[in-house]
């Protein structure tokens, strides 16, 4: 079952339980990823800039266009897209795609565009132009308010390489705490690169030290297109009497920072941030300390879910540190959950789309 | 009322009166609209590329930021996205706007992208490549089938101009007799110069007098590509289950000639076209005639929905056969009238609407 944190409501679970959510995929790059060693979400430091429409076009289509390989690494640990879309499947519930702002774009997915732009490194002091973080943020509320007409429920995960340094850096930006908090795809965090980057990143902005409040700022100057993306889907959802699941990890915590900037208090029986267990496990990274600095009555659920029975390493591999979260994939465990779907079920369809991978894998090895 | 003309089914209009429709407003450009007198969307040739993304633009936020001023011609006359804008205000329904392929894209709406690309002048016989075609039909049925998980009836309208024309120009290259039968925009519609047109471009890609079964080859050298786009999602939603009213005019015959060639069949149970008494009544076009040679078991929507009674001249022009169809106005009219909306109340939203505007026009030609 579904780990409830923190300020979670009955009705909230009662909601997600009964009505059919809408899961929102927000994808997005920065130039902050091409910093070697900070991610290890793509084979190479260029290469992550397709990693967000590889995810999307993985997670839609179970195949990939924009890269001509499957999405895992040489060695077979796969995206957090296959546990999504195996998720998805599950749920049987519908996916939208959304580019807040992104070098590289799905070629094989139909998806919303929020006229963002990708974002700069963050060591400029300049990611995003305010004005194009405006632009998300209008367009994203926009978004948020028609989609919840469609939806009671809306599940919004994220793909932006390198998405942790920039939360790190904006949720300091917004005068938290969250100096090597934060969590990493990588079994080995690379804490001090990413705080060395961080604290470059602020005092070329000259926040180091000199929070700011307000929220367009903290992300136009060291955040990154996402962060707003998801914030203000979130916002339009709200606000159109939808309820909202944060599907992610650390990086969820800059958007809730960001939110309680744009929103006042946040409810937390309409908006809750669901992770993995993974996340919360990471002795590098403090998700639920972080999370309860920025919001007091925080809501937030942690999957149970666990892939050390697999039969296949490539999925063991999540049980020691690699991966841990991103596609939304967290949230989408919770989702199950919540909805009565036993582990096995989804152990069985991740285990039949990762066979699908391994083949395609073997057979480009082989040729 | 709204009239039923065909083979429309009970328990269609049932639930066109029952569930929550999604609109969906599929926006392209052709540099067909380039052609001097072909069409009037638009105060130059060259402005016609901005009237998609103004309409849309106008249709969800009741402004536009891509033109500077409202979307009306000097003497007043309104886009019908105002007409659009006030059902889907009175109807309450959700809106989403896709680009299939266009020159200039809404600024300040989020939007959907199939990844297509704005049509060449069809005189070139090779308006779209083939691959790009290809690739919006893709795209355009995963959307669909998307959709329809979140809405089971979709209306789906277009706003492309110069759209008659290469309407008329796929639907010969598909061996139907649509020579002159085409609507317009205009009261005088320039009937010699479209055919003049679609003879050019049938010549220069081989169809002339020697018709193609194959829709794909007839839209990528003589069509345009919101046809694809509509006739895609159409496919997408219908194979999902959900229900279909294709909203505009002569050129939802083309893509209802398009659907026959993909699906076979079309079953007038799951699929409409609706549109407004202007085009039925048009003189210089033959809606019925074309739609009925088509698909034999038609099934046809058409408001009864007047402006003659209107206060405002610029609304009125409408009766004397201004503007007639686009943005879905039709089949947004035979929604309301198939939920029970009575025309005053229409009525009322729309001058409201258009009083606004006037007033915008008003400050803008006094400065």
């Amino acid at each position: 079952m579904v780990k409830l944190l923190g300020s979670v409501s009955e009705s909230y679970i009662r909601v997600l339980r009964e009505c059919t959510p809408l899961f929102v995929l927000v994808l997005g790059t920065t130039d902050t990823s091409l910093i070697p060693g900070i991610t290890i979400a793509g084979a190479s430091p260029e290469l992550t800039h397709y990693t967000p429409a590889a995810d999307a076009e993985y997670l839609v289509n179970g195949k990939c266009e924009v890269i001509p390989v499957p999405p895992m690494t040489p060695d077979g640990k796969p995206t957090p897209a296959l546990i999504s879309r195996a998720c998805a499947q599950v749920l049987d519930i519908p996916i939208m795609v959304v580019v807040a702002g992104a070098r590289v774009r799905p070629c094989s997915v139909p998806y919303i565009d929020l006229r963002g732009e990708p974002g700069r490194d963050i060591r400029t002091g300049q990611a995003l132009d305010r004005q194009i973080v405006e632009k998300i943020l209008n367009n994203g509320v926009k978004l948020g308010s028609e989609l919840a007409r469609l939806s009671k429920f809306l599940i919004i995960g994220e793909s932006i390489p390198a998405g942790t340094t920039t939360a790190m850096a904006v949720m300091i930006a917004l005068g938290h705490n969250a100096w090597g908090r934060v969590s990493s795809a990588s079994p080995t965090n690379p804490v001090e690169l990413k705080k060395k980057v961080v604290r470059e990143a602020l005092q070329r902005a000259d926040l180091l030290d000199k929070p700011t409040d307000d929220p367009i700022e903290a992300v136009s100057k060291v955040g990154d297109p996402v962060i707003m993306g998801v914030a203000s889907i979130a916002i339009g959802a709200l606000r159109a009497g939808a309820r909202v699941l944060l599907a992610g990890g650390t990086q969820m915590c800059a958007v809730t920072a960001v939110l309680r900037r744009l929103l006042g208090d946040l409810d937390p029986d309409k908006i809750a941030v669901g992770t993995t267990r993974w996340i919360i496990e990471d002795k590098s990274a403090d998700m639920i300390g972080l999370l309860s600095e920025i919001w007091s009555n925080y809501a937030l659920l942690v999957s149970e879910f666990s892939l050390g029975s697999s039969k296949y390493d490539g999925l063991k591999a999540y049980e020691q540190g690699f991966v841990k979260e991103g596609v939304g994939m967290g949230g989408l465990l919770c989702a199950c959950e919540a909805r009565g779907i036993d582990h096995g079920t989804i152990l069985s369809k991740v285990e039949e789309l990762y066979e699908k991978e391994m083949l395609a894998l073997k057979q480009i090895s082989t040729t």
